[in-house]
């Protein structure tokens, strides 16, 4: 049975405040929206002014993300915090963040509707900055909150060369603040947020919705792979030292390791080659390597053996290599108890709980280091994302909203 | 024996002038001498001048080649071809191209010593463009002397934009009396060059030169493969459609084709993923072919089985394939009794007489359009050419001297 009286409904408004909230946007195609731009500060406001709709306290914290709470039964809290970022990618869709804000609004609205107070207070964030998109820093909303709002971020610049100190300044924010900013851990009891997926899994399984269990760990490389450039035309091919069969090997090794892993995927998403002319077998070629996976053991283990077969590809072919690890961010996994309970709230809304890991990072990496966290996936159309094509459909934003309202219903109480 | 009395000699004189005329650049690390500069002026009336001292006729030709005559014993022509091109590419060696002239003029030099003409006269020609830096044109020199010289040439531009039609006029020629530059077939007797090999088949075989056999035929083809651009972290392994890799084994597919087929070679040389970043799954990948081999039937019937396996390639992967042909050069043979002239002044040098194609372009393409060709091959260091770190040895070039000396004296006659 549905928490909510009217489902579609439900989709439909929280797909007009999507699209309300995507018409904030820099010009040009799809939603471009940067934090501690001037778009940021009119989405900001638009979310507060909601939040005082559906009966919440709302404010801009000190670094940019808004804050609204609506009190438990007894006035104040522990809160249940939900919510996902305000900020987007450059030309991006409507959903990405923003799905999560307004139906979090949406669900308190409900509540609020109804006169209904809980034991727990609930908190919506609408995290400032979680693409990292203007300064090349992620996760600087759910940092402040979480008071790990270091220098790094402060000291970042965006193209134009202005750092990120400032711009909170030209926002009118004061960085001395920001540790204001920073929640107790003694005031949450947990954090939830509701996404699109950004993959294509609900869609093959024909599900509106998907119970996350981890954010995926990541290793990040740069693999460098020195030969002998020379005409192309003239060295034998059993003479070569050619870097660019010794990528192609690499690219295809770490397909195969990443398939024979659970919940692992590799990717090589960029390669270049040196000098990078048709007549010339190059003498230096690059690519990129991102792997990741739900287990952290898995993934030490997968990029362990793709160092083995890559260098060993690499002497096979008389190239030098070297392998340059530029990230290794560990997994982040959903509270048990919070995929329970998500997965009840699936069952609740008629829906099979498929539980899969979210292979894309989000806020809930950085909330995960003070409170308990747990996600909700929604489909979304062919698994695009970061593009104005993002597409969802009212009735999965439906089925999101009432198994986020479930959850939030029956958080008390044994899972 | 020698034809030459001492060829150390002969090698260290030769190397000298490559140094002389390596002088004659433009500022910057190696050699760069552009068509229709003013270091191709400052060349062309060196090696003039070096003619005229060597008891020929030399002229500037209407297409800036320098085009030296030492008079048959009758006084006149037939004229058996021989040089190379005066023209090199940016940061470029010593020796390719140079090697060529001034060996041949060292020869003349020798014969005019001894006072000895022949049967037939030797015309060395100094081509003024074989590389084509200048104006992303090819065989210039050659194709004047030919008879080629078309509009494509005279419209070419530099990247400054200047018209080759321009700078024609700008280094003192008439562009409307470039077709006086093109020599009657039945004035020669044929063509001969020598070359540094550009690659490293004769230092693996321990020899200081070799017999060309042919300019191998050239297909080059742009492959441009697109597939579902994506996140790298939430699309399963199995539900990719990732071009990259499938760029991969078309690479490795490049290697195998051409390695198990005679006197070929395929590389590819350029590979772009778009839009290229670490955390993104390509969505298009083009790569470049390079396919040369010594016939162009096995050249043909390579290419076509990795159109076939590249197609199937994509097929397997769910990605769109294109295949765009851009260029289909056929194979220059040289003449057979050329061949076997070449390599019994190799014999006659004391050296074995390796047969090999020249994976290269060069001047004899153009000129095997009006008569016969043959080229000799000495070795470089490492087979590196194109670079400041071109390198042969005074030894080596002496053999190759005498080689060229013995076949221009013995060209009549049974081969």
């Amino acid at each position: 049975m549905s928490t909510y009286l009217n489902e579609t409904d439900a989709g439909r408004r929280i797909m007009r405040r999507c699209d309300e909230l995507g018409s904030i946007s820099e010009p040009g195609i799809g939603v471009t929206r940067l934090y501690l731009s001037p778009q940021h500060r009119t989405a900001a406001e638009t979310i507060a002014g909601w939040m005082h709709d559906a009966g919440m306290d709302a404010r801009i914290d000190e670094a940019g993300n808004v804050v609204g709470r609506y009190h438990s039964e007894s006035g104040g809290g522990p809160y249940l915090v939900t919510g996902s970022h305000m900020d987007s990618v450059v030309h991006a869709g409507r959903y990405d963040g923003p799905l999560g804000v307004i139906t979090s609004l949406d669900c308190v609205a409900v509540l609020n509707g109804r006169g209904r107070r809980l034991p727990f207070g609930i908190e919506v964030v609408a995290f400032g900055d979680e693409e990292g998109t203007r300064f090349r820093t992620t996760l600087a909303g759910s940092r402040a909150i979480t008071g790990q709002f270091g220098d790094d971020l402060f000291n970042a610049k965006d193209a134009q060369g202005i750092s990120l100190r400032e711009a909170m300044i030209a926002f009118g924010l004061d960085p001395e603040a920001v540790a204001r900013a920073a929640h107790r851990p003694g005031d949450m009891i947990g954090y939830v947020e509701l996404h699109i997926e950004q993959g294509p899994v609900l869609q093959a399984e024909g599900l509106s919705v998907g119970v996350v269990t981890a954010i995926s760990g990541q290793t990040r490389a740069v693999v460098t792979l020195k030969g002998a450039a020379n005409h192309a035309g003239t060295v034998p091919m059993g003479m070569r030292k050619d870097p660019l069969l010794a990528a192609a090997e690499i690219a295809l090794a770490v397909e195969r390791i990443a398939s024979v892993h659970p919940h692992t995927v590799g990717t090589v998403g960029f390669v270049k080659a040196d000098p990078g002319l048709i007549n010339v077998i190059p003498g230096e070629v690059s690519l990129t390597v991102d792997l990741r996976s739900q287990a952290d053991s898995v993934r030490h283990a997968a990029f362990d053996e793709l160092g083995v077969a890559a260098r060993a590809i690499a002497a096979r072919r008389g190239v030098e290599i070297d392998i340059d690890k530029i990230l290794d961010l560990k997994s982040c996994p959903c509270a048990p108890d919070f995929v329970d309970r998500i997965a009840a709230a699936v069952e609740a809304a008629g829906t099979r709980p498929l539980r899969l890991p979210s292979g894309a990072g989000h806020d809930g990496m950085a909330m995960s280091t003070i409170t308990d966290i747990g996600m909700i996936f929604v489909r979304c159309k062919d698994g695009i994302s970061h593009s104005p094509e993002e597409s969802v459909t009212a009735a999965d934003v439906a089925t999101g909203a009432a198994v986020l309202l479930h959850f939030i219903e029956n958080f008390q109480g044994k899972p």
